[in-house]
């Protein structure tokens, strides 16, 4: 079977490494074209600018889609799909962003749209998560879902670096880019869980949405060490709950869990990945959310797929579901420089650390906000 | 698609119960028949004792074993084969053993053999690591095989119960049997093990081949305690290591492990398994390994792939691996009323507990065989 990679970067190069690697892969794929930037442009290796000569072979059956961002990567899959071709995709952001348009499309073209990679970089969760569906309702999902903000809380607890210091680590690796907003901000784990989401309970929810957010941005390192004074760990959920049968409680917020908790071990740059079934139960996945291998070997297990004509389980995101965060009763602790004494249902725990009791997701989220105007330091954390 | 169930156990009432309240499943499966002893005949709910009836009934397509044992198991799976019929089992006894003759007769009569539920139970292990073979080459594989083994260490941790009490306890909640012999003598892990070796590595090993065992049947809670207070969790760990291209280093042992390791806080009577491929890295899976429901939609999901016609990625066994626990240097702890400090590169730790430095896995296990000759309330642990 003959594919097009569009980009030929650190993703892109790692699916032409895997496959120039393996034999059991060779005899059965070949990297048909390339596409790549004009001033890259190589005949000799397959590689052309002209996305057009891409679309109008008939060989290629799958284009795999590694350059990131929203454009050209949404005008370019959708233009696949017109042509016939099934994509494959690890771009969170586009998936995130444009599920609707690209299941339409795809369907319309009788074509299939896979995007493994895109949540959890190498674990296989998008593909376990539609399994399990074949059998189970799924409750909740959720878990660690962005590595860069792992590695950089891993650093400060085991290497007692700052937040700054563990920040530029991960840059010097190349796990965060120079612009870190959406690993420490949160909009990749936003993106990861509007997917994830709209799997497990086929909806349609897009980044934006009354997600609720906070980041690791103002964590600090006197945070990380304050908490595992009191056997807790600080790890960034991002996590998705369905109840009364049409509420979705939807979050993602550096979590307090105590040190022996699984969830707070799980170190360095791995992502873990968690749902709760029917009758499975809970099933958590652990692996390497991120890097070169894992990631195009992702975009493989998908394109091996449509080479073996492996279902897909498709979504069409036909159950409505309202985000509502006013349902659950949460516990959430605020370091800020302000003086809540005088906040109701909020009492003192040490220094500038307060608890918040009795409050639903959205209301104490709606309190951060306050206090963050006043306070653009704060940092709230679920307990 | 119309399927027999044997037995209607724990699990086969399970799988049973899994359909009757799943429209989805419903609307694709059929319990066409259920084989019980004779005495639960019953023609009115489709219970037969007449298996002969079952494999001429060319409408059934899919036998789901749940016996357990190796008799009758081995000839009914054998004999569904050369009826023609698909087979599902999670019946990691038979499999282990009869591993080739399965694949082999399954092949001539060109069904499916799955087994899905025989390795960690509800979690989709053989799925995943026969999907990473697609691509990746694998290294090692390993984990919490045995969930029985793994409440009852989890209980002398947390609840501060003996070794005798933790038993009972599990023996009351049904995760032990009344003779507990497979599940604290790590046989049980040595069938799962086999099974994930054979798969892995597409070879074939034998339960009472060289593996190397220890169970946790001389596991004291003071054993527990003493490591605690070093910051060490025991947890009886199975592992299968390829090296230099034709070797397998196995060997199941309880492990101790840092507090803070990931597989040291999988607690209850959860399952974790673990792979590491060529270019996926380490990918791990966390889940409940045994138990009707889990078990049951395990049974589920081999059912649903059969009606789906999705690849198996079956082995032939054909790469020859020697049994070779001579390489891998580890350390060891032993715990015993022996005085050993008379014994070359054994050090006293502290009282009755021993480390053997400079051991192989095949040295440490000997010197362990022959301790327990003198001592047979001695237990090893593998650091």
């Amino acid at each position: 079977m003959n594919i097009a990679i569009l980009g030929l970067g650190i993703v892109g190069g790692g699916v032409k490494d895997i496959i120039d690697k393996s034999p059991r892969l060779k005899e059965k794929l070949n990297v048909a074209s390339i596409w790549v930037r004009k001033e890259k442009v190589d005949a000799t290796q397959n590689k052309t600018n002209d996305y057009q000569s891409i679309l109008d072979n008939d060989d290629i059956k799958v284009i795999v889609e590694t350059l990131g961002g929203i454009h050209p990567a949404y005008e370019m899959i959708m233009d696949a799909f017109k042509a016939g071709k099934n994509v494959v995709t690890a771009n969170k952001a586009v998936v995130a962003k444009y599920m609707e348009e690209f299941i339409y499309e795809a369907k319309q073209n009788n074509v299939s749209f896979r995007f493994e990679p895109s949540v959890a970089g190498g674990i296989p969760w998008i593909q376990n998560l539609k399994r399990v569906l074949r059998i189970d309702d799924v409750q909740s999902i959720g878990g660690i879902l962005n590595g860069t903000s792992n590695f950089i809380i891993d650093a400060i607890v085991n290497q007692h670096v700052s937040f700054d210091e563990a920040l530029k680590q991960a840059q010097d690796l190349g796990y965060a880019e120079a612009d870190p907003t959406a690993d420490i901000d949160g909009y990749d784990v936003e993106n990861k869980l509007c997917i994830s989401t709209d799997l497990a309970f086929n909806t349609l929810v897009k980044p934006g949405d009354a997600i609720k957010k906070v980041g690791i941005r103002n964590l600090l390192k006197e945070d990380v060490d304050f908490f595992l004074g009191r056997n807790m760990n600080i790890k960034l959920i991002g996590q998705a709950r369905l109840y009364n049968q049409d509420k979705l409680a939807i979050s993602i917020e550096p979590t307090l869990l105590p040190v022996d908790n699984t969830i707070a071990t799980v170190n360095g740059n791995l992502n873990y990945v968690q749902l709760t079934g029917d009758t499975i139960g809970p099933l958590g996945f652990l692996g390497q959310g991120a890097g070169r291998k894992p990631t195009a070997n992702a975009l493989l297990q998908d394109v091996v797929d449509i080479l073996e004509s492996n279902p897909y389980y498709d979504i069409d995101g036909s159950h409505h579901l309202v985000i509502d965060n006013n349902n659950f009763s949460a516990e959430y602790i605020l370091r800020t420089e302000l003086d809540l004494s005088e906040l109701q249902d909020v009492s003192n725990l040490e220094g500038k650390y307060w608890r918040l009791a009795n409050q639903t997701i959205e209301s104490a989220h709606m309190l951060y906000q306050e206090i963050l105007q006043r306070d653009n330091k704060a940092i709230m954390f679920r307990q």
